[in-house]
């Protein structure tokens, strides 16, 4: 357990973090407010948003040059998932042995097979991390110390990982206030697929069926059910397209259930229908 | 135009609100709240119920028997879809030529067409209505005088209908709060079949296909997009039976749209993806 009331030595002496938007800038807020790291820097492509973030007091440094981050202990990419290989290969080529790197993103697999040789063993060591946290909201402005508290945070170390990484990974995402899981890249992709993936394929293709002339008669149900629709395409078709297969898999899954429900309307088995909706309320109470 | 702050007699000298749950007691406290009926009957089937909601200050009467009602100017049934009918016909028999009775259901088509010898012309007349609002909260103690504030209510004349009572009727739900547009029955059990209806059937294909060991995996999109899979099972079985056909009629366009999807992830072609999720969001931006 970590007592983030200690004032004692911050877990890291230097932050990295590659991407200061909602997550990028989120973290930073919790490091500080927990003392995590001595001091952190924020990593960007545009110097004026670096700025601001810097005069809004979320990052001591900000940089469009990545060598700025050499001393760094912790690095964290904080990108578009179609993004992050090529961001941690360049934080990999300028960071020392000993140091960690680590992402943000919500695909896990391909990620981590593109950087298994950053295995600690002659340079800096790549575990994967996804914070399940997030908003439709974009950019630093958005940034809440709180984002990761009590939220769950699914680190994807592989047989190559060395334990010290693993754990070092692990007291960072506690320390922000995140439960922390260890599941293998594909385990985390599959699951995901069903519980995140998923759900934004079938809320964008139900929004994306709306005809205008049924605007008017949407409520609270579609509107809750679409919601998630209203996120940025930019970062969703990276996420899509690293998934493919599993988030194919998960939409058998549920074409599966929909043909249950669509026969139990056709036959007007009302019983088969009770079934499945108590199932479905019962799951769904279940989460709380 | 209604000037709710007019001190002058009320729209109505007596309601009736057949079934005294989140919706007919929200009927109940917004009519008072306007001035919409000098005295209020509700008519139920549990007496302590009924006790209970004339203590909250909801309805000036409570009875089991709806003989008690026939004075009533304006009855609305706001039972479960299944219900709807027996209970206009109950009303109808003790009610006087000249009143007119309504409901609150989700679906329109069936009930509408099973009444339609109540066109007033020897008794009582019946115009169906449904006010889109609700909540997963069940009784009249979620009641809430501003629940049909700025929300869209559908009434649906058919063309027996007296304009003396459409007009009256749409008096009754501006008086609430709510915008009124009129619609054929067919035309709002296609509508929502495609808002609402279809929505709350896939909300539950999500949620019913949940393994639990995915649960943990669930965060904000997850539950946002099968929120309304809580809902009362009783109440939905007989909307879904009542709309079957419009329900296939929108499963199936849905299923085209997930093809679309589907194709673009089996074809990895991220520009069809990119054009899918930029649709989508229009859409649902749109919706404010």
């Amino acid at each position: 357990m970590i007592d983030s009331s200690s004032p004692a030595e911050p877990l890291f002496g230097t932050l990295a973090i590659a991407g200061v938007g909602l997550i990028g800038g989120s973290i930073a807020a919790a490091a500080r407010r927990n003392n995590v790291a001595g001091q952190i820097i924020g990593i960007g492509r545009t110097a004026s948003r670096l700025e601001a973030a810097v005069d809004a007091g979320l990052i001591d440094t900000g940089t469009t040059d990545p060598a700025v981050a050499a001393e760094a202990d912790l690095a964290i990419v904080c990108t578009p998932v179609d993004r992050i290989v090529k961001d941690v290969r360049i934080l990999a080529s300028v960071l020392g042995p000993g140091s960690l790197i680590t992402d943000a993103g919500s695909t896990k697999d391909s990620v981590c097979k593109a950087l298994t040789d950053l295995d600690g063993a002659n340079g800096p060591a790549f575990i994967g991390s996804h914070p399940l946290a997030g908003s439709e909201l974009q950019g630093f402005e958005h940034a809440r110390a709180d984002l990761f508290h009590g939220r769950l945070c699914v680190i994807t170390p592989t047989e190559n990982a060395l334990p010290d990484h693993t754990a070092r990974l692990e007291q960072f995402w506690h320390a922000l206030g995140a439960n922390v899981v260890s599941r293998t890249p594909e385990l985390h992709d599959q699951a995901l697929a069903r519980t995140s993936h998923l759900p934004h394929l079938v809320a964008a293709a139900m929004a994306g069926s709306l005809q205008d002339s049924d605007a008017q008669f949407t409520a609270s149900g579609f509107r809750d059910t679409t919601r998630i629709a209203a996120g940025d395409p930019g970062l969703w078709v990276p996420i899509f397209s690293h998934n493919t297969t599993a988030i194919l898999a998960a939409l058998d899954r549920l074409q599966a259930k929909l043909k249950e429900f669509s026969d139990s309307l056709q036959h007007h088995d009302t019983c088969a229908l009770q079934k499945l909706l108590e199932e479905a309320k019962r799951n769904r109470d279940g989460l709380g």
